[in-house]
């Protein structure tokens, strides 16, 4: 199949005739052992480190016969400039244009994983940097997860729940916060309120007061469940959160409120550590399925037990995060 | 072929039948291009740095046609907790239950460096890291060192003494410590001491009072001497070792004695810089082949002019450890 | 084709008809998809560290079919010993002799970056380190850049001119200093300058008072010039450098005069900051391409505009540089 744009930053840029044959697609694209990407170098710029990201994109490139350069900023000695009229100064080696043109002359796909986190949530909400490499190259960009989205895992999300769920539609989910000590990124919380949204469930997103998620992203997933039959309620009571739901989706995410303080975020979220998933809460679903993006703290997050229940899925979850990434560098590389 | 256990962490796990066809089995494969691991993807989880192991992992895999991912967890920033039971906490991010399940469903074969260094020798000795991926994964796990194991070493290294020496049985072969500024693994030596014991070689140990190895692998190699028609002696004297050998082999290796303590091992090493492996101590060996798990420190550990020799077997010796690791992955993945 | 010399370490070691011939066939091979390293290994051993030559690297080895190995001393812990007569210490853990002899036994090939700096030029020039690796090992080595010379860069540039000037023989070339806050090493301008002196181009080599290139390089360029019709000018003044010619190679190389001081040199490069290469100076020329060996600060070193025009060649130049390893790659390999 083929995509109408040259790169893919976002599952909720597809309309969903576009978005049902990816899935088909990706489906189908499981078991198979072509290999598309013969001959063809996938560059991984990873200015965020991502150890899980790394280890799937590195697989998912080998199996379909590819080849992954991988550049962990962290470990390298490379500053760019990522603000396309910035002037290059002393610790700033090199400019966003010319490394996009380079790479394009180089490799097939450029995938990028970067969570800024500047400190102000207006400007990293921009998601810039993926955006100006996608601007400058002539080769496709694959967003790995942003500030805004992680639309590969938005992709395994729908598919593991369409495999379970006969009819989505109509169905509540409830996307919940549980606790975790660090600080985590809103997009896989993001991306899946869209992609709930967009398939009409009657989506619940609860989370402690002051977690909210993104007053953008919420407008959105409100335009997506307006369209499509589906609903959109916030609460801040776990409970009421779970109770009815064939889908408990688990996930951390940072507070907007506290964005340009994050010691006094790590402070307040002390307040909620209650906001663990246990039995007693799985009890009160439908015969939930349980989600979680991964890495997940047993017992910290999700009571350990939970996880290795008939019913969680965080496994399938996961396998389906590789066939998500082999099918979208099938189609874009 | 095929082994009888999913995993591969000892030597000494298999029979004498077992171990004579991977024997068979690695030097008919040393000059065979074939590519078994052909769109497999081999996950090396270096939780202790090495560079020669990942180098010849590298070279090993791709050269069967399949493809490598490294985690050097020196340089990554990735902290699992191993212990089953233990609570995830801030520092410590996921579990190795979680791990090995997720890396189940992406690779085909789990290789692990790993020396733990607790300081508790009781503790350490249980490898309880890589058993632990070993029963969580469904996928066969590869020891590429351990506390107590170097098996792809010891393969190479009976093989590398089998193209030499007719017959093992009865000729002695010497196990000798050489001198090392700093601290090494046990697991060569250890690996040695059962292999050269196993083909009922008469083995001595040489080293200084203190260095002598870990009892529980003494009692085994006593075991497999006395199953075998072989003997092991233990000497603190150099000269008494290399005596009559057909096999010098060389290494070095830290104390149990000492172990809760490096600072104070490191000072008493001072004590032994006399166990350097001179042209002497060639001498009088019975026309010894001089074997070296490498790196070699020159005139450091041995004399340089010894390691240029012909009797010097280290290159073949290097060359037989990529084959080792040909062989074992083509057999496991 | 066939090189004369196991080892690649300088373009200037090939004669006119064998550089020709190199060149031609870099350019027959550039779109071809053979995969002439199927089941090879290439051994990178990146001393000091450079991201653009990994990229470059990794993408050669694997649009060839072979497979790379990556080790990056700046963040690997292997210190070794590079002179051939050195004792081993503490810190140095292994002899360059001993590890060329492994790596011959595994790989098929050596590619090595390694920019000495130890304050001393008659030391550093002697570029003792890739040269004892060529000593010692059995396999191909390639130099991806050494303190005197940047042979695939230089292969790259003169394949730039020749693509573009019909005849260089006769033609205007300026090497021009520009302005870099940091140090830089002298490699690429030293190959520049040997390429188009070997070529009959009138050289002018421009660059602020105390920047002027190693003597031994000069007497070289020279001798090429006098050899080929050519000639070699240096002059202190952009202006008169850049007026007339037809290529501007515009790079930044550290002082020899500071080499020993390089605070000094800091400080006296801000004597220099005028030196960027503008508009006006491109004016001035006879229609000049402009060449950089990349990566570029924009506005520091050249202004931005004259970057995107349409006589800039920096971007059709690093295409050529992987062209470059790709011909060397499939020859030496």
């Amino acid at each position: 199949m083929e995509l109408k744009k040259k790169d893919f930053l976002a599952l909720q840029e597809l309309d969903l005739d576009e978005l049902e044959e990816l899935i088909a697609y990706t489906q189908k694209t499981k078991n198979l052992t072509d290999t598309p990407l013969q001959g063809k170098t996938v560059v991984n710029l990873l200015l965020t480190s991502s150890i899980h990201t790394r280890l799937a994109m590195e697989t998912a490139v080998q199996q379909l016969g590819g080849h992954s350069i991988v550049v962990d900023f962290s470990s390298e000695n490379w500053s760019l400039l990522w603000d396309e009229n910035a002037q290059v100064d002393t610790d700033n080696t090199e400019h966003v244009k010319d490394v996009a043109k380079v790479l394009s002359r180089y490799g097939d796909l450029i995938a990028v994983h970067h969570i800024p986190d500047t400190g102000n949530w207006r400007q990293d909400r921009q998601d810039s940097v993926i955006k100006n490499l996608a601007r400058y190259s002539s080769i496709p960009v694959l967003n790995l997860e942003s500030a805004l989205f992680n639309p590969c895992q938005a992709l395994a999300d729908i598919i593991t729940m369409k495999e379970h769920v006969k009819n989505l539609r109509g169905w509540k989910a409830v996307l919940t916060w549980s606790y975790h000590p660090t600080i985590s990124p809103m997009s896989s919380a993001n991306s899946f309120a869209l992609i709930a949204s967009k398939y009409g469930m009657d989506l619940t997103i609860a989370c402690p007061s002051g977690y909210e998620l993104d007053p953008g992203i919420l407008k959105l997933a409100d335009k997506n469940a307006r369209t499509n039959d589906g609903s959109v309620e916030i609460t801040n009571n776990l409970e009421e959160g779970v109770s009815g739901a064939v889908v408990v989706y688990a996930a951390n995410w940072r507070s907007i409120k506290h964005y340009s303080n994050p010691e006094e975020e790590k402070q307040d979220r002390e307040n909620h550590k209650h906001w663990v998933i246990n039995s007693g809460h799985m009890e009160k679903t439908d015969g939930g399925y349980l989600l979680h993006p991964l890495p997940i703290r047993r017992n910290v997050s999700i009571q350990s037990a939970v996880l290795d229940e008939k019913n969680s899925l965080i496994y399938e979850q996961a396998a389906n995060r590789l066939h998500a990434k082999k099918a979208l560098l099938s189609i874009l590389a």
